[in-house]
């Protein structure tokens, strides 16, 4: 890089020639010598003559074109922070100056921009697509047309009253289920499956014939719901595969089988069933749908799928503390007579009890060094919580600027058209 | 975007004539053909004609003109961001340049300090109400002043010394109110309700009659301090409907009812008025109004409301948190013989318990799944707490610098005189 | 403001003049219509005459003269972000414009370097004093330079080598008197004042003489250290008054009292002196003074000084949601025959154990709504722990950047001496 | 400082000349007594002749040198924002101007870009000198060649398929080693030390000769794969110093030892190797180097070490609390005769787990003052969590944008070549 740098000063002793450049109606004034600092650069193609010119006018930025010239001078190639990054790459180009030359210092200021513009397109660029989707197959049959209608009142809350009224009632069968649900736990209803799998008193009753109960009354109504509901979701849904990639789709899939659950007469597979009960619960989550409107939410929701591999590594950091601080536990006390556990995995219990500062006091450390090995574990895990939110921080701070930018940007653009009537002085 | 695009290059080869732009005495030079490229602006009309002018002078700010006449040659608007938002609207407005031409990478450079503007005509415009108000019906009757001075006199501890010492008498009430309420829930003072809802012994007193005791005389001077109070600000309050509507007034109103509970019979009225006594335990809030000086708390009290919505989602997540993990959890534990519950609500407690990482060890896992359903719970509890807190940082980083700019802005603007006699030399 | 304003395009019609206005060799041109806008401002004063002149020429900044000329054609002045505010706020006293007249969306970039400066002399002055400070006592007696000499010997650990090992001395002892205290805990050491105290046999020996303990000897020995070095402080120290107001100094004075706790009598004398013997183990704090080179301890430092204020409410709020959930707490629970608490007081610590997550489980709600208002309670708690930490945030982020221009400042300036010989081309 | 000030003002009274500075073609005008403000400067020294020329002309950048003009005339050196700080103090240079003349104000500004380059080059120099190093030995012997492929293949696990294959292998092997060790915890397992080391009873067998088991059969396997491990590591990295210098390898050698164990007949040097047997667990840790390519980790990273020294202090921090609050703990319950401790230390662990907000439960206040040592404590130790926080966060945030910029970086620069025919009129 030394090598390009020709000093001014040493130019201005001899028989260089001055050279004037205007740029957009501004004059710039150099010596030729300068100029032929940046061989292959159209400046120092121009002058590489046998008669350069004495005067060059350009169509151009005439204020980069100051920090070309700059460049010339110096041999370093600095950047203002007050034009736009992209404006300048587009200038350089023209001048035969690559943006790769640009100082380190410069680099960030030079980048910014254009990282912002690549972020913009690269957020949400599904919206634009959805919004141009439905413009195309316009002039589709009918049949299709309804589909739409009924995908938009069972998918989207917000596109009628109708489909709102259909969100409220679904949410309503979602909570009158698991209410149903909760309320067959109870530890005297002898009817109740559970009684039976605890008790192992079947009472001398068929588990494969219902029994008449007013739970299985409500059970059985929200089943008739949520197969209704489903069924039309799958028939309107624009695009079959698609629907069942999506992992809320398989929930809700999953969640009509529990209804089933009376029907099957094993106990183990009864057991396997109330497990998929628990999916109903999952699909609560769908109110976060009538969510994503608020910007906080939605800013918090970039923020921790462009955070999600760093923070994939902090179950497998818990993880390794737990063994570690586990069997350090184990060693510790495991000759102690009144030791809270028997077996290691009591220890490793204890270590995700401390990990997490919930402390349940179930297992606890009674010696010495136990103790001390319980401390260093209670401050690694406090340690282990904060860790993560800096880079939740620093994204959501990120991505909060990026949307706004997004939201508040103009869709289409306007013609230009000046107010009032030509009135400058020639 | 691209047909607008005209290679600046392309019409230096030809017909194109020179025209030079002198804009704020500043000498812009560029062809006829470049200024075509935008149709409908101010310069495209100009020069839009027969005989295009060779020189145009407009008295506007040159360096703005050297960004729009950018646009006119790479057919992209670039913002500069040395210059503030609103004076570039202003000038590209004149120009007859769209804001909306902007490009996406300098739009948020654009949008700015339009922003900040709106959001400091938004903060806080309450407080330029207030003053405005006394200064309108200035000249008001007597009895409107001495309203006046009542209602500061109760309401706003800053406005006066004895404004002063009547909030202190007021939290000194308060504090005597709750001490008084606190002896009288000693286990073994039997003439107190307490006692006598817990052993249901009603030492064959009627509840109707008043019991004569030291704390009922304590009670009876607060309670008479505190109708006046309320009967004060009632009365000089400036507007009844919007002084109801506040929720610390409903407070102090049913403060004012425990008092009675001595004169009601019935048991059950009776707790249902202790209840109430807890409200004038929330009155001790009002102390925060004279915390609302210390920047920080407002600071937070702004961002803490521009993220209320968003912060509302959180106890839903921790209610569809609780519902999920409390279900598995008794799905997990409850053929357990020695499980530590009896029904499905005390696994959602356990889960609240978990959640929160508050840990008391009351209902614990003991099987295996169930402890693995406990680890997930903590670390998810562990995530749920750390969730907020990108969002209030990142709101009070921008009211924090929000309201510093609106305190240290100046109320009235000082005259244009020279300090110096004149004396540049023409 | 509006009346002030002179739209350029009207003035541009008729009679009004051209002026030329050379500022620093930039030629700026407009009319004087333009320049009339501004009344009692410089250059209306120059223009308000019979004959106004047709040029000016001033040797002041030109780049900041385009934006006051953009002021007197728009009537609103917006500041570039370019320059320095303090800059600007000069030339614009020149031009006779006042820095109150910026508008609201460029205020916060007008001000933002002269906030900086007012900070940056706020922080910290007592550095340059202290500097100063023994500079000017330079010619004083040989005694006080004795006296100094020591006086930073036992206060500034980084002055020399022996101050260090001085140090490192008095961390010794601390530590290990804290440890004879220790040992004199244990519950089967008889002749230990804790024995004495908790079974309340004197073993028959008078308290006034002392026991010969190996301990005793070790105490004594500390204690003679500590006495020795608060007498060589106090003696040197250069300002008697500002010493005793110290905090640290007071601690060190009370913890010399311990030692004299053998020779009291009285049981309840020895246990109040038991108590001042705590105050020796806040002496360890003094190793922070070994700290504070260490910048990020420096940075906290003042960030949490900053927001003292605001950090203070918080002890407040935890004192009220304290107080009202113990309260809701008991009123839920009294009746129960098998709740965990006998009084209100139990019912406080189980709100502040709750609100501060740690939940040692000795107190327990057992009915619904006791959960209910558990529940609440952890969640208010996880909140409140939340809420002061982006105030600490943001405030050391400020201090961080202000910290390390200070650091990062020259303190003495360079001659201004060209490197080569001259050689520009006249 | 004031000294060096000339009043434009005065100037402009009398006889001094004015001078035109033609500085890259831009032409700046002032009087040559404006110039003798800065004695020693390029241009006081020049003017300071017989004979002051009237022009002068330099090939340097403009726009700074209006910047330098600027501290010529009102003897402040402010700094604009929009250029880079290492141009403006080339530019400095040139004129003579020294850059710690620069206003506090703007000194920011001015060293910003300096810093960021200097932080630029420290950050991972390693990865810069690890590319160099292998070039430079590229004739070595063939020997040498496959010393580094056998080392990639062990050390990198990105640098082929089978490093990855093998990268595998070993982990497979840590956690069935880690499980073979979990399972030998078992309580009812009479063949495994630890029962022999609990109970006591050795069932009659010499420790020293091996017993046949199923689990010392995968141990044997686990071992002889670490031992192959660690010999081809050892022979075939670059340096054997550094080798042994590194942390991790120090812990591949110590878990190598476990097996060895069961030739070992005490039992004391038996329970010392098991805890050597942790160290494989550590192991795990080497799953991190899988990890270092995500971005927000390697921040982390960053960021944590340089919070290092000011985390450092927090661990003390908590010391300290610990020893305080536990002694006060002691002092305010030892008389009771309910206490839950019955010597200092366990006191000590109180505090550690109250501070932590884990709250096992087991040691509890049980008295007035105690409870009110136990709030404080689990308040000051919320706060204690809370403090690094900024710290990280602020080092976070800063070396996020660093290692966002050298990632961007070109590493190669283009050559200046023109894309299209040059086209500029003359
Ligand atoms: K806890
Ligand atoms: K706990």
């Amino acid at each position: 890089m030394s090598s390009v740098r020709v000093s001014p000063m040493k130019a201005c002793d001899g028989s260089s020639e001055k050279i004037v450049i205007k740029v957009g109606g501004v004059k710039y004034e150099t010596h030729t010598s300068t100029l032929m600092a940046l061989p292959g650069s159209r400046l120092a193609n121009l002058v590489d003559t046998n008669k350069p010119p004495s005067e060059l006018f350009f169509d151009r930025n005439p204020e980069v074109f100051g920090h070309v010239l700059q460049y010339y001078r110096s041999g370093k190639l600095h950047c203002p922070t007050n034009f736009c990054g992209l404006l300048l790459e587009e200038e350089f180009a023209f001048w035969g100056v690559s943006g790769t030359d640009v100082e380190p210092c410069c680099w960030a200021t030079f980048r910014q921009n254009k990282e912002t513009v690549e972020a913009l397109a690269q957020i949400e660029p599904s919206v634009m697509e959805k919004e141009e989707g439905p413009g195309q197959n316009h002039q589709s049959r009918n049949s299709r047309a309804w589909m739409q209608k009924i995908w938009a009142l069972f998918d989207n809350p917000y596109s009628s009253f109708t489909a709102k009224v259909i969100a409220i009632i679904s949410l309503f069968f979602i909570l009158l289920s698991f209410t149903a649900f909760s309320l067959q736990t109870e530890p005297n209803r002898y009817l109740s499956p559970f009684y039976i799998l605890r008790t192992g008193n079947s009472t001398g009753k068929c588990m494969g014939t219902p029994l008449v109960d007013s739970l299985d009354v409500v059970e059985l109504v929200c089943s008739v719901w949520f197969v209704f509901e489903f069924v039309m979701r799958v028939v309107s849904c624009p695009s079959k595969p698609r629907f069942f990639m999506n992992v809320m789709n398989i929930v809700d899939l999953l969640a009509l089988f529990p209804w089933f659950s009376r029907c099957c007469s094993s106990m183990y597979c009864w057991k396997a069933m109330s497990f998929l009960h628990v999916m109903r619960c999952i699909r609560v989550f769908r109110i976060f749908k009538l969510m994503q409107h608020v910007f906080g939410v939605r800013v918090l929701n970039h923020a921790l799928r462009a955070s999600a591999t760093s923070l994939c590594t902090l179950p497998l950091v818990f993880l390794i503390c737990t063994l570690i601080f586990g069997t350090m536990f184990f060693l510790t006390e495991f000759e102690n007579e009144n030791a809270y556990f028997s077996d290691i995995s009591s220890c490793f219990w204890w270590a995700v009890v401390t990990l997490t500062t919930v402390g349940y006091g179930d297992v606890l450390p009674i010696s010495g060094p136990g103790k001390l090995v319980g401390s260093l574990c209670a401050m690694v895990g406090v340690l282990l919580i904060i860790l993560p939110l800096p880079i939740i921080i620093n994204n959501f701070i990120k991505f909060s600027s990026l949307l706004k930018t997004k939201y508040s940007m103009p869709r289409t653009k306007e013609k230009h058209i000046v107010d009032t009537a030509p009135s400058s002085s020639a």
